[in-house]
């Protein structure tokens, strides 16, 4: 396993990781498998989506605060469900299968880091299995 | 790795690709392990859901519409960023468990590619592991 | 593949499932891998979320019955497409990285079972995968 450092800026943003995925594989060496990435946060999520047009991650954010409000109404003394809802909804872990030395990503996809409740430090672990 | 080919008819639709799977795996012939389907596109997903009633599909299908309206206010210049939000909301890969060569469903499960915004030509990608 | 049985209580529910995952994995004395967790229904899912604060979890359980709204206006005859609907949107199987013989959870991290359509005898289904 393997562990990417991520610093966020703002309270919602997707990060690409794609490059440092595909670094950790290079350096695997593995063939043919999956790798899994996996966030060890309850305030952020990962997604694979369009690596081209940047207003896409922006529409994206932007719905998810539009139809997940921050600060109305929650119990959570926290404050910052809105951010745990956001990373129940987008999940904790992504796979991506390999062939070639190679992860198999569609043209346009990347794979993103999603803050939620940022600016903060955070971790993305990957790990490849053969097969 | 396998493919499956898929020819969407609507802008939404959800395709049952259940018996494309369980071919792919009884090709295979591994007894024991994970399957992994990957949709290798932005604009479309892969859910696991009822394979009976199929006015389930539909009312997922309307919910998501009038939850995630099209056209509404989005920067992307395509105008389809309802399409890539759904996507990231179902997400791009799934994980059945395999046993005794089966895929491990519920009785009412089935597996489906979700188109977002076709009509289009799709791909999903099948990879088994043995474990 | 071993399962957990679970007996909900109420409509809407998340059951803490983190430590009868850790004693299959215990049991299973793999060091290195990744765990599968995979929900054999349709009307229930899986996440990953805050275990500290309980009232976290009754954040996102109201903040989805508020989103996706029991029994409007749904053409499926058993009434419970908001269930079906919550299932896909939170999806059925999670991915946990083993390393050193444990799950590589974040701090703050719970496995969740999350009843949708309770109450309910429910299965969850757990692989974990050498590698």
């Amino acid at each position: 396993m393997e562990t990417i450092q991520i610093i966020t800026k703002r309270k919602d943003e997707f990060v690409d990781i794609t490059k440092d995925v595909s670094k950790i594989l290079n350096q695997a060496g593995i063939d043919s498998g999956i790798c899994i990435i996996y966030c060890t946060h309850t305030t952020a999520g990962l997604t694979i989506n369009e690596n081209a047009d940047p207003s896409v991650k922006k529409d994206i954010i932007n719905y998810l605060n539009k139809a997940i409000p921050e600060g109305e109404g929650y119990s959570h003394i926290e404050g910052n469900s809105d951010s745990h809802i956001k990373a129940s909804i987008f999940g904790s872990s992504l796979n991506v299968i390999v062939e070639g030395g190679r992860l198999v990503l569609g043209t346009w996809q990347g794979i993103y880091f999603c803050e939620f409740d940022g600016p903060r430090s955070r971790e993305v672990c990957v790990k490849i299995i053969k097969g």
